[in-house]
């Protein structure tokens, strides 16, 4: 297990000393982290990247080579450097587990700890989460494109680095991929595999079709081909139904073919056509070549014959939206015991916190079980689903709705309660399964991939009354 | 020092069993790792990631419980389990060293080695070099931009997971940031770290001014001051120049004011007077927010008052081009002892690999020192400088040139050979300073942000014919 607890921002060591000098050391404080908006063209975003924050804690502290470093920085003191080596994480931990559909403003994790404690894991705790919500959500969006079909993650070359490509493995099936290419993610989250052979297979070998019988022989159960070194349609396919027919001879049947260049519509097309003639049409056709989900869906609109999509670069990277861009703000300190909530103001009222100590509830129709709205409470609030409830929205207020018929369930749930840990990552398929739930919850209508509707995320009347008066409150110079 | 050698392909294992099963384990193979084209309006990249690489290949060997996972997938036998138990890395890599500017086409690794072995590493060393020379590559421009000014890398929050920030923030200060707020990146490579204090500190106290002071008091001789919490102009400023007299007067002088909102054109010029104003000409301004090269040359353009730029999110994930897309040919198999070329044909003219043993010259003006263009070339090939060199587009095949007076230098330079490590990476500060180097022999026409000058890579007339030769002897099917 590394330790990541230098993995931080110097700020935020800055920031604890200055506390610890100013005697501020045991003020608790509490954090949300939180994203203000999804991608364009995404209503939702997929929780990612709990268990990671949770073996980044258990891991916290401080080694004498890191405090040696911090040290050499002349920063620092003494009595600091002992605060420092028996740090431990001591504070509380709600999260959204993950796979959980999650929306703007909602507190993804809610961090109740002494305030040097809650900084010094800010870093890290926004760098896991921003990447792997970011990568299940995209993976979500291509899984949805494909629309039942199969999706391979194939991007490890293209990611940004080691940890990219093993959690962002790992995030895309939590997004929904099948399966993985990506050898070291397989074994470390018992997550399945999938690969069979690179161009440089079939150029090794003095032809393409000795290439594809050298391939068969040794994979006679799993042969799959790769068609696309010479000329797909007139070299590719007929070799692979020449090398197919041989192993049927041997009674063996044939998983399919890859595509990986050219227009794949016209060339799945034909070489389906070309399979079935020949008598294989349960063979398989997969396809890869810089996939994403507009062009898979592009591809399913013209009718392209593809069973399984193998997904790289655009999703290992999310390259059309890189960052999630998760923020953690301050929503109150306890001093003397008294919880104080806290507002960050701007002229932007997108940018605007939500101040307090809050929990987040799920509405849903009970005749159908669709969600309805998210309603972010503080967190003394409960919800009687016997009586009507009236929600409206925090910026446009006079849109309202009265709701009745409904169920509801709370989204955070405890992960650390006085620093010990209360809550078991469950295994990656029990979370892929709760993620394809969750999102079987939500009306289609979310979902689309261009211009998808708005979900509701509304503030209780506690909430929204306690927002303005700490608006108008607020005493350190007023915005023009 | 992790072991990373299952972050492969499982593609790559399947191939490695299947050249084993066929009794091609003790052929030699020729592989080249480079890119195709640079991110828009680029003309170079910043070779990036070599040390990693070398830590990557030290450590590779397959652990038990490697051998473990494997096993369980039910694909391969044990005679290949002994083959992969005591697999080292035993062949040859050339590299262009970090900090080289780099055109497409040209090897950045050379791979020679028994093909089991070159395929293993494919994967890593594409995630490593792609990730790490993209960030190398985006740092560059937005230093460029800064025309001067020092940069800081700030993204680790955004990073695609520990790694990414980790390697990405490296990556920045090869590409010339001039330190980095990731604490784990200083402590790793010795690299300087920045970071003062969050929003969080100014809410943390009753009002702005007594953060401020809570803070100078801290840190009397860094004294660096967040200033937009409130109202940057009404109340930030005016609160840190009272703070900066108060320090005066203890002897101290202030470092500065971060901004990280609003108008930085705007808001920085207003600084500036009003610290100027008050005598402290020599505080500096620092500006964050969403910051890149773009940006940056903008609020240049019209006159911000700003020393120093904090780059975050744009940086680290280079979100406008988040993966260089580099890719790894087979580019000769030594057979009995016999380099044969090989050679990957494809439609596009840009997609066909430049076959056989190769290296790679640059060639510079003797009475400015700037370079003309790179050459590649057969691996026997040598230059004399005494003599007219005639080169030439080795599409447009028209457009050619005469050198004279030209000095020349080889870019590939051993790494390891016999599967021994021959090169030391240098430290990080020398890195950056052959980079500073590799620049300035570059014409600012190449540097420029908006649709450079192209640079010239060509071939030599022998890879010319040699590339010629085996594309019309190419005898798998003609290409429509």
């Amino acid at each position: 297990m590394r330790n990541l607890t230098m993995l931080t921002d110097l700020y935020q060591l800055t920031m604890m000393y200055g506390y610890f000098k100013h005697g501020m050391e045991n003020n608790e404080a509490v954090f949300d982290l939180f994203f203000r908006k999804t991608r364009e063209n995404s209503a939702y975003a997929v929780m990612a990247g709990l268990e990671s924050v949770i073996n980044y804690i258990n891991n916290l502290h401080f080694a004498n080579e890191d405090i040696e470093c911090l040290r050499s920085l002349e920063l620092f003191d003494e009595d600091f450097f002992n605060k420092l080596r028996t740090m431990r994480f001591t504070g509380e931990l709600y999260a959204m587990p993950e796979g959980t559909i999650v929306f703007p403003h909602e507190p993804l994790l809610r961090i109740k700890a002494p305030i040097m404690q809650a900084q010094l894991i800010e870093t890290a705790l926004l760098n896991i989460v921003n990447h792997q919500t970011n990568i299940a959500t995209k993976a979500s969006r291509v899984v949805y494109a494909a629309n039942g079909d199969a999706v391979l993650e194939f991007g490890l070359r293209r990611a940004q680095g080691p940890d990219a490509g093993i959690y962002g493995a790992r995030a895309a099936i939590i997004g929904g991929c099948v399966a993985t290419s990506n050898v070291y993610t397989g074994q470390m989250f018992h997550i399945a595999v999938r690969g069979t052979q690179a161009h440089s297979w079939v150029m090794s070998f003095k032809d393409e079709l000795t290439a594809f019988r050298a391939y068969a022989k040794v994979f006679p159960k799993t042969c799959m081909l790769l068609v696309d070194t010479y000329d797909t349609l007139r070299s590719g396919i007929p070799n692979a139904i020449k090398v197919f027919q041989e192993l049927r001879e041997q009674g063996h049947e044939p998983v399919g073919v890859r595509l990986d260049s050219g227009d794949l519509a016209y060339l799945s097309k034909k070489a389906r056509e070309m399979l079935d003639d020949s008598g294989f049409e349960k063979a398989k056709i997969f396809a890869s070549s810089d996939l994403d989900e507009t062009i898979i869906r592009d591809l399913k609109l013209q009718g392209a014959q593809i069973d399984v999509w193998g997904v790289g670069t655009r999703l290992i990277t999310s390259d059309d939206h890189p960052a999630l861009g998760g923020v953690y703000k301050l929503a109150a300190e306890i001093i003397n015991g008294i919880m104080v909530p806290k507002i960050k103001r701007s002229d932007n009222p997108e940018k605007i916190t939500n101040p307090g100590y809050k929990k987040v509830y799920r509405l849903y129709k009970k005749k159908n079980g669709k969600a309805i709205a998210d309603l972010i409470t503080l967190q003394h609030e409960t919800i009687d689903p016997e009586k009507p409830l009236r929600i409206f929205d925090s910026i446009q207020t006079w849109k309202s709705m009265v709701l009745t018929d409904f169920t509801y369930r709370e989204l955070l749930v405890p992960v650390y309660l006085e620093g010990k840990q209360v809550y078991n990552p469950p295994p990656i398929e029990e979370i892929q399964e709760y993620a394809k739930k969750e999102l079987a919850s939500m009306w289609d209508e979310y979902k689309r991939l261009l211009n998808p509707h708005v979900y509701k995320v509304d503030l209780s009347d506690s909430l929204y009354d306690l927002k303005q008066k700490l608006l108008r409150e607020h005493v350190d110079g007023d915005l023009a």
